[in-house]
């Protein structure tokens, strides 16, 4: 059989979210190439032969280049393996799956890309936030808190507290502050609602609702740290009413 | 047993892309109230027994207001049914989930919501167009180009001009000249890599690459209808490179 790589997204953590494609393809998988944020239930849905590379852990000193990442799925690939190439979330949303997906095409490998369910949507689902509801959000802006060529992004924050709707960030507990009082100086209201969540299957449960104006010392004082996801809009008000898991 | 309601999202209409979640509440849901972006192939997984009442079609004289739909879900679960309402996409991605929930809350049923994948997200990807991609876009942006009430929203276009990023709109097909010039008006350069997609599940399959400039004038002559993703980013470009379905 020919080598080739699926590059799928897990989804939040939760194994209920793993698609059913993503399902069969743990199953026959015979490399599997994954990051931090892939759970390990979701990781013990593949196949006991399945040879599993971790290529995803940020402050460990194994962490592999995003070259070199590519490179592994080119190889594993070229040698006639079956290779799934499984990330938290969707593999599109700043999963750096474009670069990959780009790299393998290149290389003549043989691709299938597997979307996931986003943390971006699910997770404020999870704690009662629609992204979007009438008359409150007609719109939603999933943005990264952190680069790793820059830090935090050079944001147009005026335009953001101008363009409506719901404004969620991942991979920002480390920047908020500077993003929040961005924010506040681009004109958004210091008292709009604000959420600093996180599933259960990624971490510690998290669920705290503040303000913009003091998000950023709700982080500090309960040391909150990734990998969090970060709403700022009027939905945020909605939590309570919506809380659906309790 | 007890009745109740799972508030589902079906995703962009491939059975595979169904959670596994959704696969299982599928099987043992007694009444399906569903609308019409759920595919006939999803729809096909529930049980024989289950009864299925359609909700959706706009153009329909049936059409059921959000109210009507409300009351059938509270009624059936109050009669002990376990009903599945079952949408497009994600439940709470301009869907009214949230209305929905907020109704069933406070009429004291016990609710789940499962998450769904966005075809704002997952119909671009088919397409081998990446939401975020290192250097080109670093948010995304989903707006509804129309709603019940006010027809096209509001927008602040220069924001949205400004903000960067890749935009992404669902239901924008019948208002996208309206759209496209005001994103040209508030400073969006004309020749902005600009697409529309349709995925072959909920229709005729559809990826027409143009410009923001003309994408109207597009949509227009090849009479692309709805439900149509319109995408609007630098990221477009890339379709030609990233189109792994080839």
């Amino acid at each position: 059989m020919k080598g080739r790589v699926w590059l799928a997204g897990s989804g939040p953590g939760d194994p209920g979210l793993v698609t059913l494609r993503l399902a069969d393809v743990l199953k026959s998988a015979e490399v599997i190439v994954y990051d931090r944020l892939v759970s390990s239930e979701i990781l013990a849905m593949a196949g006991e032969k399945a040879r599993r590379i971790f290529v995803g852990k940020r402050t460990d000193s194994h962490e592999k280049s995003q070259q070199e990442i590519n490179e592994i799925l080119i190889e594993e690939a070229k040698k006639g393996y079956q290779v799934l190439r499984l990330k938290g979330g969707d593999p599109f949303v700043f999963g750096r799956g474009g670069e990959e997906l780009a790299d393998l095409l290149a290389a003549g490998i043989s691709c299938e890309v597997i979307p996931g369910i986003t943390s971006a949507i699910a997770v404020p689902e999870y704690a009662g936030i629609p992204v979007t509801f009438r008359q409150l959000s007609r719109s939603f802006h999933v943005f990264t808190g952190h680069t790793a060529e820059v830090g935090v992004p050079d944001f147009d924050y005026e335009a953001m507290a101008r363009i409506g709707g719901t404004l969620i960030f991942l991979m920002a507990t480390s920047n908020a502050a500077q993003i929040c009082q961005g924010l506040i100086k681009g004109g958004m209201r210091p008292e709009m609602p604000s959420a600093v969540l996180r599933s259960a299957l990624t971490g510690d449960e998290v669920k705290r609702i503040t303000t913009v104006q003091d998000l950023p010392a709700l982080l500090l004082r309960e040391q909150i740290g990734a990998p969090a996801v970060i709403v700022i809009g009027e939905v945020v008000s909605l939590s309570s009413e919506l809380a659906w898991r309790n």
